[in-house]
């Protein structure tokens, strides 16, 4: 489920610019910052993101969900700006904003008329260092994100199984922490955390701005000087180096039993590398492996043989993002038809990985995935906001302009025997979480018989 | 496993002194340090310990051994004692000397004629704020931990499955991390690291002396002003507030198969709650639970039904100890006899659970229970070394004099219900880790057949 969020906030790893010749420009100015422009002139809009280079497993233990609090109080006020004049403002514009938070960056970003990028720009310097917090905007604020906790974790069975699998799968590593946090510690989350938290991470030296759309780099590069040009550096930035993984040495099995589950489902977590700079061909390996296993909903070796073949699949999948600081997971899924107990629902699954790791992939079918591959990367090109998310992500978790450059030769490049290999080295049970998700058994129906 | 090791360190809640009679002063000097003085005048010899109020679950993550590493450094020379003067002048003395480390304090103790009380304490002084520590010293003694890791935990698969089954039991809290360490995180502790450790935790405001033997109080406390006196106290000690659990929503299980395993068996903790300064009920009836399921090894409950009524387990157990800064674990473990399946073994030994909260204690048992329970009590009043022990355990986790004073009457006074209601409470397989130890299945013997 980890892995499904991810491939919803993110897009899956397969979407990527199609070569060196997107019209990419980057450049850091004097206080570090970052900042990527990507070319599109066919539409009269932009697309501006910030990247920061932190997110919840850069949190204080204890203090889990201070990164998402935070991208919520970055919509209060600063000395030039009412609280949500933010939003109205891009909103009065035309515009649309937003922003996100993962274990690895928090981002923001708008959508507006491309002459509206130094007004965008004026306001995202001004909260990147002037942010002004009162003690009743970080109550009210927190009570928000207590009813978001509440509907999207606590009130779904899927998103509880997937936090105390992830708590599971991270043995030390902050990962196995909720980007939302912990509903105890939200609850206690107060304006000097969240002050200390702003003052060491939103800084120009720790990170990344994009802009794609109807811009030169040179425009972006005046405006960027004048208006983020004049921010100070923290010298608080620190390497990211975060508490890593001890040998996993045994699989932990999870079964969450909640009578709000219609659809019972086993899902499983491995331990996965993730993209490295200049390093990216294992990650690479385990992209494709995710799509011949699980990627296709009906030509999928999962679909293939558990949906249509043995038909004790509604639904089966493969995960994969790699796109992480850190080693995170690679993920399998099945959903069984109604009737089919998960123990055989999972032993078919398993059965299939088994058969999938003594024949190896079928070449026609990698061809098949290599072309969609391709085709994901023209499409992607057509989508300047889509592209800045894509960068965006990529230099927010370590890797390089010329790394995304790379990423789609490095994917038609994958041979069978690297997936194969990646296969077996992924699909270690040591490394692994399985989880239930379940019903309780029925109730024997004796009371309801004597009403 | 986890409970086996404490109760060997430190001895079953159990034992603990009779009353408020116990010959015991306690005071508190002016930089902080508090004192507690045993008097047992019948042999000329003393116990000194010093108990430093932080141990594996106060490091900062990423760092995990660091309590443990500044336990082996603490025998390094200042600028008046050389390396390993200590412990030679100790033995010198006739006396021994020695340390050991939790997740929540770090001892150091020595057991003297009495009148070498002052020379312990002066040198206990010396090394608290004048340690000096060379890069050579601390390489050579990381080198002997990677060595002590490797023997006892690396090599013991039993230690191993603790190890991840701690890993897996606490979702946030950082009794989930091991007290010697991660190993790749030993390897990487530097002299950095021990001097920024010992000088936010080594400090007369947060550590306890406890002088159990032959001397007054006034004698103790004449010393203790003269040794301890001049130390300058920290301000950098905060109160221990670590990341809690939040809610656990599901049972882990885990299976560590290793070919090593020569006797298999099923071992599970689950969350339970700790002794509480002026709240000791619900550990008290917790430590009583544990005496009457596991703890006798021909009468208990366990021993009764799976050693001598079904005769499938060889051996089998229940353990808690309760005296920590947080929530601990309640562990039951059985070792089947030969042949007899884990699965086989874990269902008897649930089954003798669930018809034990059917069917509640037997009143007799606990009687008899109790009857050994003050016992213990006296034993333990006879072993001045023991009772320092106990007392400097529970002031190290934040219980009161009183609170060590009490508990032999609460344990007394637990009824029955009380009983029942913390096992009704406690055996939540939500929120406990089932771990297998095994070996691999045999091979098959074809090869062999060949030679």
């Amino acid at each position: 489920m980890r892995l499904i969020l991810a491939a919803l906030a993110i897009g899956s790893g397969l979407a990527a610019p199609a070569q060196a010749t997107d019209d990419v420009t980057s450049f850091t100015l004097e206080n570090g910052l970052e900042l990527v422009v990507i070319e599109d002139h066919r539409a009269p809009v932009v697309t501006h993101m910030i990247w920061y280079r932190t997110g919840a497993a850069d949190e204080t233990p204890g203090h889990s969900g201070i990164a998402h609090f935070f991208e919520h109080l970055m919509f209060q006020g600063t000395d030039d700006l009412a609280p949500g004049e933010f939003s109205n403002t891009v909103e009065a514009q035309g515009g649309n904003d937003n922003a996100f938070t993962s274990w690895d960056y928090t981002a923001y970003f708008q959508r507006v008329a491309a002459d509206r990028l130094g007004l965008m720009m004026q306001m995202e310097a001004e909260r990147m260092r002037d942010l002004i917090l009162s003690e009743e905007d970080v109550a009210t604020e927190r009570q928000v994100i207590i009813e978001e906790r509440s509907q999207r974790t606590d009130s779904n069975p899927g998103a509880l199984l997937s936090e105390q699998m992830a708590a599971a799968q991270f043995l030390n590593h902050p990962y196995g922490r909720p980007i939302i946090g912990w509903m105890h510690e939200i609850t206690a989350l107060d304006r000097d955390d969240a002050l200390a938290f702003y003052t060491a991470n939103y800084a120009p030296n720790n990170a990344i701005v994009v802009v794609a759309g109807d811009v030169t780099p040179e425009d972006a590069r005046a405006l960027a000087e004048t208006h983020y040009g004049p921010l100070q550096p923290s010298d608080a930035i620190t390497p990211r180096l975060r508490p890593s993984e001890p040998p996993q040495l045994a699989e932990r099995r999870i079964v969450l039993t909640d009578e709000r589950v219609s659809e019972p489902y086993v899902i499983r977590s491995y331990l996965a590398t993730e993209r490295n700079p200049g390093d990216q061909r294992k990650a690479a390996a385990l992209t494709l492996l995710a799509e011949v296993l699980g990627g296709n909903p009906t030509t999928s070796v999962f679909a293939r043989e558990l949906q249509f073949g043995q038909a004790v699949a509604t639904w089966s999948a493969a995960f994969y993002d790699g796109t992480s600081v850190d080693a995170d997971t690679f993920g399998v899924y099945i959903m069984p038809v109604p009737g089919v107990p998960l123990a055989k629902a999972e032993a078919a699954m398993d059965a299939v990985i088994d058969t999938f790791l003594a024949e190896g992939v079928d070449p026609e079918e990698l061809d098949r995935i290599k072309t969609q591959v391709r085709a994901s990367t023209i499409y992607a090109r057509n989508d300047a906001g889509g592209l800045a998310r894509l960068y965006g992500q990529a230099l927010a978790v370590g890797l390089t302009v010329q790394d995304v450059q790379d990423w789609p030769d490095i994917l038609q490049s994958v041979t069978e025997a690297e997936i194969m290999a990646a296969a077996t080295e992924v699909f270690d049970r040591k490394r692994a979480v399985t989880g239930w998700l379940q019903a309780p058994e029925p109730a024997a129906t004796t009371e309801e018989a004597t009403e």
